[in-house]
């Protein structure tokens, strides 16, 4: 039943994201979607990424939440435009959600946009959103057994970063474990260990992303 | 959009989470939905609670994932019957996965049953299972500012485990901050520090929800 009553707001999302990409693609805007549980450090993660890849390019951000605006406020505070999209209950962004917000951003002058969606692994791997990519943020304290738990966001992501590592020796982590399911499901997509807070591993992973934005059609 | 065309399946839930009830109060068994993010420590907290509870209750486990059955039998390995329900993609438990597991209980035989909701924050908190309460777990690794991004679940938990609070000097946790904003969306729910793995916290946390169980109508 949830399918069938689901099909008109997907269709309808689909044909919004697809507008999205075309306009980002005559802007020539890489659009990453990342997405990640609550509390995994995705707005650390966007602010390393931020402060290594802030000389090469024009960034910004869309920030999706329940509700609040703390986390576009952390990213402007490094001087970085953010938009905060409150969802008002909705457990991820749909397409129109990124279409509002973009119209406040300065499209011509920007390389680089990046969704942090709704906190939550299930929810939003449904929706396109007219991005280049997902990426999905596991962070060590929430165990390894997650890619058996919730296949679908592993599946959909081009890239997996493992973040918090510096707490493998406080959480009973097991990453040989980890490594083995993602490839299961999931076998090219690289896992790029972390710690943002701590800057460790976010050469690796701004270098693999930066080699995506540099590969874009549009930016050739 | 999306809240009419939900209207008719939150209509049938509640109808099945009344019949869910009715059942529960005639067997004079209690039901705790539980609900936190991915890797909050869902599974360590019921372990140590059926640890605490097992001599006074006979106690079973409703285990809700996206997919895998990893869960229960890691209950199940401690003597303690459970059900795994698969919501093949859905984010939260509804009232007749509910119904279907307790179908193969022996509801006579039982005190407490304990529902491991689906990792979210989101979706569970929309639906009415024919539990007792609703509690939630955060976990200190997912960091103070929750309550502020999620308000919903905060609001609708009768308590709030606060787990892993034995790796409170790893992160950045603001224990004051967390209790304030607490306080402001549910002043009357407790607050329970808890180690789940280490054991410590535990019994304030079982004592009270031992409270709760001794003092349903038709158990007395």
């Amino acid at each position: 039943m949830h399918i069938d009553l689901a099909k008109p707001i997907l269709d309808k999302n689909e044909k919004i994201a697809a507008e999205n990409r075309a306009l980002f693609d005559e802007k020539g805007i890489f659009v990453l979607d990342l997405m990640a549980s609550p509390g995994s450090g995705k707005t650390s993660v966007i602010l390393a990424t931020i402060e290594a890849l802030r000389d090469k390019y024009s960034i910004a951000v869309i920030e999706g939440d329940i509700a609040s605006s703390v986390d576009a406020e952390k990213i402007k505070a490094h001087g970085i435009p953010a938009v905060q999209v409150n969802t008002g209950g909705a457990c991820h962004l749909e397409s129109d959600m990124v279409r509002r917000a973009v119209e406040v951003l300065d499209l011509d002058n920007l390389d680089l946009i990046i969704i942090e969606n709704v906190g939550n692994l299930v929810c939003p791997t449904d929706f396109y959103l007219g991005e280049n990519m997902k990426v999905m943020i596991l962070s060590v304290p929430e165990g390894h057994d997650k890619p058996l738990k919730y296949p679908g966001v592993f599946q959909i992501s081009e890239a997996i970063i493992l973040n918090k590592v510096d707490t493998m020796p406080v959480f009973d982590f097991d990453e040989g474990e980890f490594r083995k399911s993602v490839g299961e499901l999931n076998p090219k997509a690289p896992i790029f260990p972390l710690a943002a807070t701590k800057g460790s591993g976010v050469t690796e992973w701004t270098s693999w992303l930066s080699s995506h934005i540099d590969a874009m059609p549009s930016r050739r």
